[in-house]
């Protein structure tokens, strides 16, 4: 188990700091700026994990590996956008790589939360496994979109919060089966799969909405993510 | 005691995921976010709670009844909200239950934030209660208006801080003279009234304001709460 | 070194304190909303320091003096806001005074989170203080640009995570060669240039910036801090 969860941390780090340093330099931050929310967005999930789970002081402020791998990876997405020349392809290019850096981030830490939750405390065997799943997996979006002063995805996007749930629950109830690699590698899929169909097919949540309705004014001026 | 602390538990977790609820429909978020709202409106105290007194996994993530009393309150605000007429009334029906909810949820969690304070360090009788009667009754709150991009109401209301302070404060102080149970119906009843009367007399503090004063483009084009 | 950590955690609480009154007062909050924004700013990097390293409940729940600061300080400020008449000459005493004590708050607040690391884990020599002195002396400037709905400074300002981090990094590696109480001063000391040296001269790190690029509306339009 242990090494599959160091891909996945590995994974979701990478993942996560590259959807922060989109967002800050889609948002004109500068270099420290664009390093701040792509260590915030990498780290915070995992730190929301450990101080629910007690596991203080939280792995990624005693382990600098996990900084200094958000921090490369920040430093990378720099680089290449200051020779980017911004045109309809490469804004599709941009959001293609938030997109897959979101997706897999959100599959990733699901994985790795849901796991702390069974070791933490193996005799809860949906709920706290599914419940730190999901907060260890939207909780770094949800600081990197807090800071940057977006609607935090996981309210906005249809199937998010749910493709993490999803994933964990089969994951959970694939246990006695399974050995613990196959189950997170079993729960990194079912999350990765149904957020991408999420998102290559537009699936949507029915909108409860009264008849007169129109979009408040905050909302129309919103800037897309 | 204990059958107190579960009426009121009860009762806050299904105001605020009420709150939750009605400010992600008007938002008009699709019913995943209207969950996620409500879910972490209704826990989110708790959970701030229970991880500052250490008392680690919270509650909330070990035991499903209070994820799932919120996504029931949840479901049914939208199967409401779908048969609704939108019209001047509708709307005064709206803000009449938003009020009802946010106050009696901050009365509620007040409380239970109160009663966690005496019961996890019992030496310390006014301060550690009523700070975290105030973490817990707020706290939610502001987890709920943050995620929805509005000032947080207790920033913005005027006597909503002060009702929750006012209402442990009493209950701390009625504490060796009454019951655990009525000390908590004590504090309840004063927040509820001190904040119900807020609304209702439109109750403002002292706003410190210098001569030339004016408001800022963003006060100005906020939307109403 | 407990008289060093007085000294620093009673400055950075001041100074964060009078930040927080005047961000909310240039927000025109009214008391309340000043003294809870005055509060939070004050004790909330030092909550997320003791949660982060399991000192539960956060000393700031179980001390009422530290609050009481926070209030006095938010109540001195209320007080002498009511008395100016608005200038161009006012507005830069404002700006002077809000830099400056954001700045000191920064590095105090550095400074007791970077002493708390070396305390809670003598081990951990250069990571866990400087992470944990970040997180203190951003976390109350943090919430209080969250609550605010301000862009958080820490992702504006150039030079400001940054000062945080050499400061204590300093401190970390003077320790084998001077007292608690040196180091401390050192650290400070540090932070506060660097902060310092980044206003007066208007220090910018390089802005990544593909060439077709404008800002969004949503910068355009948000006020000056």
């Amino acid at each position: 188990m242990s090494i599959t969860w160091l891909i996945f941390e590995t994974a979701g780090t990478i993942a996560f700091a590259l959807s922060g340093a989109l967002v800050a330099l889609s948002r004109r931050m500068d270099i420290f700026g664009v390093a701040v929310l792509a260590a915030l967005t990498a780290v915070g999930g995992g730190m929301i994990r450990d101080v629910l789970i007690g596991a203080v002081p939280p792995r990624a402020l005693t382990d600098p590996v996990w900084l200094l791998l958000a921090l490369a990876v920040a430093a990378a997405a720099c680089a290449v956008f200051s020779f980017v020349r911004l045109s309809r392809k490469s804004r599709r290019v941009f959001a293609f790589f938030y997109n897959l850096s979101d997706t897999v981030g959100l599959a990733a830490f699901s994985v790795t939360g849901a796991a702390a939750g069974f070791y933490s405390s193996p005799q809860s065997r949906f709920v706290l496994p599914v419940m730190l799943g999901l907060l260890t997996g939207v909780g770094g979006g949800v600081l990197r979109d807090l800071l940057a002063q977006r609607v935090p995805v996981v309210l906005k996007a249809d199937v998010y919060a749910l493709a993490s749930i999803g994933g964990t629950l089969a994951a959970c109830a694939a246990r006695p089966f399974l050995s613990g690699g196959q189950t997170a590698w079993l729960g990194f899929a079912i999350v990765a799969l149904l957020r991408t169909c999420a998102l290559a097919f537009g699936w949507q949540l029915y909108h409860p909405r009264p008849r007169a309705a129109k979009k408040s004014p905050v909302e129309r001026n919103r800037p897309k993510g």
